[in-house]
């Protein structure tokens, strides 16, 4: 239940990728005003390796939109007809090489949810096996094993960034693979 | 440095809220493609505010785009000629009536770098002083003093689900203010 009414959305721009519209919207206080809001139509997942000593893969990436570098968890778009499990573990293994397996699901999140309505799944693996070096040389300029403490000070210098990888990371340092409080 | 090669960008939709861009990208491999990228002109802040009890205050709070609810941290734009920490100040005054005082910087993150630059702020106060009701109805239906256990006890309900929201709560819960690892 709620007291916000949408009174329609128009479509500024649209492609299979993105779609840009502008609701009108009357919030509760009875106010109405226009609102940009940016669809997207597929989910993204990604996986948080873990291997048999603890350490955690992050491949080292860069992001032209933001023009800066950051250590991520392997992630990506779930394609049409695709789980988000399954698209997990394609995307990690074309990034990094290594085919996690057994994925159990972390968390859900939205990413901006007051400017989008996209949508991301972390999953976890204990479980992955190494096929050869990645398939897509444009998504890592490097992969690496990395210790829970380095992950920490990777956190602290600001390395890592983009706020998928550190829920994922931050989810999993907290709580493991619990689903219990 | 980095193998990227951006040869362009083009505006297919311009405004002072958001801009929706269309690059013509080169990646390390020579592949050339163009690429929807959402560009937003400013920036977010939020604010971790706790009491003397560890008490750390969210709002609940409804999300058109999303059509979901929420508990999330008191947090919006950064004005013209704001710093960001006046704006999660102001912010969180606005929408839960408490002034958060002596601000910390905690992180910043990149909300969704592979679709946006939107970067946001997250700060921690431990000194909120009392102002009266909110004064912007429409941001929260409620606002709660919620314990560490109970916040721990949303993320796995999944009634916390924006990730600066999840990045700021699970920094706090995982570091405090320590700037060290």
């Amino acid at each position: 239940v709620t007291d916000w009414t949408i009174h329609g959305e128009q479509a500024l721009y649209d492609s299979p990728w993105v779609r840009l519209g502008l609701a009108d919207v009357e919030t509760p206080s009875g106010t109405r005003h226009s609102y940009h809001l940016v669809r997207m139509p597929v989910a993204g997942a990604g996986t948080v390796i873990v291997d048999e000593a603890s350490q955690i893969l992050l491949i080292h990436r860069y992001r032209f939109i933001t023009g800066t570098w950051g250590w991520e968890l392997p992630a990506g778009r779930v394609d049409p007809g695709e789980t988000p499990d399954s698209a997990a573990a394609r995307e990690a293994t074309e990034e990094t090489g290594w085919k996690p397996t057994a994925l159990q699901h972390l968390v859900s999140l939205h990413t901006s949810p007051g400017l989008t309505d996209q949508t991301s799944h972390v999953f976890l693996s204990r479980n992955a096996i190494y096929q050869g070096p990645p398939a897509d040389p444009d998504e890592a300029s490097d992969v690496h094993w990395t210790k829970p403490a380095d992950v920490r000070r990777l956190l602290h210098l600001g390395e890592i960034h983009d706020s998928f990888t550190m829920c994922g990371l931050l989810w999993y340092l907290s709580f493991g693979d619990s689903t219990d409080c």
